[in-house]
């Protein structure tokens, strides 16, 4: 097992489907895009996917399943969403019951699986070309914020939206945004330089997830739209029954980053 | 109404809401996106949003309005689209019965609105840096084939792929690819730059709607998903009712085609 970063996505979903990989899956199968995993009933199932349209910046879809789907078609032809992720959370009203290592025996056939784009895809072409992404350099995980920026409302769904910061030296901040641009269909460019107060942030130090990091001198704040929107506004909707990844826990595709990137 | 070119987006729009102005809109509120508009009722909603989400490059969506709701938010904010666009076809069961200036009576609780981008927003653009653009040139209609490129199916939905060709200066193809990749959420890169034998196209001389143009000695012939593609997948699929612009009759929105530029 210690040679699971050596394998290829394929190879651990493989181990995740045995039941053989229940951690985290950051740093595995680098290169790689790992996706956010929402399923939903099908009743909310066109709201859900309005929102996301309307709300692309923290819900980018990579791939929504056909109702009753469970397995992918653009993220990998081999991979079936039930038993490829190694832990999954199952909420039921809103409210998280259990945590469980694969959902075969939870599945409807009206469920409506979205795949959403994660940050792990622009965190490398940062790390890549030098900046330095302050939360991986002290093994913590992303500093995570509800601001005071509403994200567009669909149907039932309506929310602020969650941003994640990272600390940037002030003569990298445009290279950062050039690079993060590529990544237009995972978060993207900042949608917020500088000043945490303007977008409704109180304290860098006290994230409402993740952990606080540190903001050396010279270091501008820098903010993008998070994954954890979508699940924020899924679960203040108090669906009857709501499966996602547990956080940190991914499904590993076989599209590359630089797949994603737009040009 | 020899001034309708200077003319803001609002104003134009004030005057086709008023029955007196049902022409082609191409070359009006210059520097405003338009789009085209997909009305079709709720059952197939999903369906085609899915559609659109898997096939962005043919199928744009600036705005998705909810069921029943017929004004803008996101492109106009004074927007009605049952009066707002110059002239509308109305089919049933996927043929045109009638073509008309306003469609307030035939409005429905259960319709959706779609609103999709338009290869104007780029052609500016390359007109704004000196890249001939043929069929504007030769005041024709720019050239669509439909390729041997299946389009991503969503549910009921399915279809070919449906191109625009511009012949381009083999010198300027790079800058071309550059300029038009910025305008990622309005058919962005193209698809496909040379022998158009190779997507399935057998005589650009015969376009499957639109106007031949002229190729000269020098110039690649360059491929781009087109809008007319949506239309043409959601007409094999019969619905008992959809609602379309009349080609060339777009809606003109509020928004820049520079704020829909991704960088």
């Amino acid at each position: 097992m210690k040679d699971i970063r050596q394998l290829s996505s394929q190879g651990i979903r493989a181990l995740i489907r045995k039941g053989k990989w229940d951690k985290p899956t950051a740093g595995l199968a680098m290169g790689y895009a790992q996706a956010n995993l929402v399923i939903l009933p099908q009743k909310y199932a066109f709201d859900f996917l309005l929102f996301c349209q309307r709300n692309p910046k923290p819900c980018p879809l990579l791939e929504v399943l056909e109702p009753g789907e469970f397995r992918t078609k653009s993220l990998s032809l081999d991979a079936d969403i039930r038993t490829d992720i190694p832990r999954y959370n199952i909420y039921q009203k809103g409210k998280l019951h259990h945590t469980v290592k694969e959902i075969r025996r939870f599945w409807k056939p009206d469920f409506v699986s979205f795949l959403l784009g994660c940050s792990f895809s622009f965190e490398e072409a940062l790390v890549r070309s030098k900046i330095p992404v302050r939360h991986i350099e002290e093994n913590k995980n992303v500093p995570m914020f509800i601001t005071n920026i509403p994200c567009k409302p669909a149907g039932v769904f309506r929310g602020p939206m969650v941003v994640t910061m990272r600390p940037i030296p002030s003569e990298k901040v445009s290279r950062t945004v050039q690079i993060t641009s590529r990544y237009a269909w995972v978060h993207g460019a900042p949608i917020h330089i500088g000043d945490p107060s303007t977008i409704g942030i109180k304290a860098l130090k006290k994230p409402d997830f993740g952990d606080p990091v540190t903001i050396k001198k010279g270091e501008v704040p820098v903010f993008w739209a998070c994954g954890v929107t979508p699940q924020a506004v899924v679960m203040t909707v108090k669906p009857d029954l709501c499966i996602t990844h547990s956080p940190g826990h991914m499904f590993i595709s076989d599209l590359l980053n630089e797949e994603l990137a737009i040009f």
